[in-house]
């Protein structure tokens, strides 16, 4: 074929989602300095959280980025790497893109649910979100630098800082994975979120993505990867994030755990009629779905839903059970995911001081008429 | 355990979509009255097509649905069922949420590619796109209506209507299906494309969703289903979507024909270096995508491609090629796809006179520098 090359012009797309700070007036707000919000509960509703209301929790104000146009961010690779140096966006367009839905959850998701209630930000269900992420395979990003075998963790530090608590030390935030999990191919840098270039409001133009794992562990506007032969010790890693509760030895929030949510109906509805379809997600970070059992009677009995809609590795899975009720009046709701592991999502969530991986069942009430 | 009942508020969720107007400022533009654009070049490069990006083609203008709130809006079911009625929006509450990433390609998507040429819009690559839409199987909504067992096939009715062309009658929009096809289980009335509720340009507040088809069989704001025990014939159904070749028998246009695009790097770039990554997308209506090859020489030679990225029954596939060159200069670029039941891309489209289903191969040129 001959060949009738043209110069093509200049990637334009939309809008520059790169505002130095957005406004998500759609997100049920928690803060605004830093910006923290909730997805709203009809949204949760969706396979797909669009991003203008998919979640937001950030530790600092966002970083200025405007004098950063994506051609010119640049992440600093160093540490225990045989070639350190740097790469920039732009220098990731001659790796292969990465495309995959991944399920997002704030490790603080429901903390609202505890007993007794504990500091942070108290999110109720809203602190989870799924988008479909594309960049590329950290790998593949880093194969050049060569990194040395006995590398223990990759840290990862973000543009955003400031001063964690008052009389903590200004710092940025950073948090490190183990080498397994960071080299893992579908561990990724992105630069898309849903089809469009992250926005600054969720760690663009380069994010951190790590399948399964809680939320934090996604750094966002990521600007510098250092390979360690000892494992970091941070604020974020060591005195956050730590899944504390008396006398057990903490241990640090990781994958997320096993866990079900009913998003329609909505919780105090009133129904119509005696023919109703209840139906929610399930997730987990350690598998897949296996199945999810729905209790219309409080918690006595159970019955299987079905599992429906995209299977994606990484993302939940919606189900949906079809419910014959026999009388009027309020019913109580609940459902309870297992995953391919076998993990079980507990009755109750296991209480501890900083309030994570609150994952107990969580019922719905309905008001059949 | 107990019931907490308490109200929950009544269904918000961002900035009404409804709007008689959109203007989507983002696309391609080829007409205004109606509105027709395509998605722009460097949007087509992503797996999940944005809403403000998803191509546009309707046949009339907009229908005023402004006083149809989505809770009132009613779709008339009637000809050869047992119990004829109609269903409200609000009514498709009751049954179970179905969700599906599917891709949907106009009939005449990349026309411009045909020799000669033939009328139409002048569509080149955009007017293909993909969306993760959620609604409820068209069959479990007909269940109560009862359709009579000779019934041959559902008509469709659009709210939107106009003159086809001079002098052809005022119209709604109307589309036939054979009754296997309406009645599977994948075939569904649409709420909701990437999460959110479908805007007006694509068709909100309900769109009939037929994975695989060309787009026309996807109709807009549908307001009647029409069991009829004999073949529709009307406009769109006979006269337009008919491809017609010479002395060929004409035949409907029905099944989206096998395809593929490079989509990474665009067409007439200059690339860096010896190392490059071709990425496109690729995908049929009959079938899921088996392979793609990628030619570097012009079509002399070919080497398979990494399918990549999700794999949902009805979108397309992305795919990957790692290109070593070995020299600077030009070089043409194509790509092949496969489909599972041996279905092959042509190296040349079918001239027809409408210009449908053109699916030849797609070269870009790329400049090594």
């Amino acid at each position: 074929m001959h060949c009738k090359c043209s110069k093509a012009g200049g990637p334009q797309l939309m809008d520059s989602p790169r505002v130095a700070r957005p406004i998500n007036k759609n997100l049920k707000p928690l803060e605004t300095e830093p910006m923290i919000g909730e997805t709203p509960t009809l949204a949760l509703d969706s396979w797909l959280t669009p991003n203008s209301v998919f979640y937001i929790r950030n530790h600092f104000d966002f970083p200025d980025i405007s004098d950063s146009p994506d051609t010119d961010w640049v992440v600093n690779v160093n540490g225990s790497f045989k070639n350190p140096g740097s790469f920039t966006y732009s220098d990731l367009s001659k790796f292969p893109k990465h495309t995959q839905a991944v399920t997002m959850e704030c490790a603080g998701n429901n903390r609202t649910d505890l007993t007794p209630r504990v500091p942070g930000n108290q999110f109720e269900s809203g602190a989870v979100s799924t988008a479909v992420w594309a960049g590329i395979s950290l790998s593949k990003v880093l194969e050049s630098f060569e990194i040395d075998p006995n590398s223990k963790e990759l840290l990862f530090e973000g543009k955003d800082s400031g001063e964690p608590e008052p009389g903590v030390k200004t710092q940025n935030f950073q948090r490190s994975l183990p080498i397994d999990v960071a080299m893992h191919p579908d561990t990724m840098l992105a630069f898309e979120m849903n089809g469009e270039p992250i926005g600054v409001e969720h760690g663009g133009p380069l994010r951190l993505v790590v399948p399964g794992w809680y939320g934090m562990a996604s750094v966002k506007w990521v600007r510098q990867i250092t390979a360690l032969n000892s494992p970091f010790e941070g604020y974020f890693q060591t005195y956050k994030y730590m899944f504390r509760s008396g006398e057990i030895p903490a241990r640090p929030v990781s994958l997320m755990q096993v866990k079900s949510l009913i998003t329609s109906p909505m919780n105090g509805t009133d129904v119509k009629g005696d023919s109703h379809s209840i139906s929610g997600f399930a997730w987990s970070g350690n598998a897949e779905i296996d199945s999810v059992d729905v209790s219309t009677d409080g918690g006595s009995t159970w019955k299987p839903a079905r599992l429906v809609g995209p299977s994606d590795k990484y993302s939940w899975r919606q189900w949906n059970f079809s419910w014959i009720s026999t009388n009027t009046g309020h019913h109580t709701i609940l459902s309870r995911a297992k995953d391919k592991l076998g993990n079980l999502q507990p009755a109750k969530s296991n209480w501890n001081e900083l309030g994570y991986e609150v994952n107990g069942f969580k019922s719905i009430c309905l008001n059949v008429i």
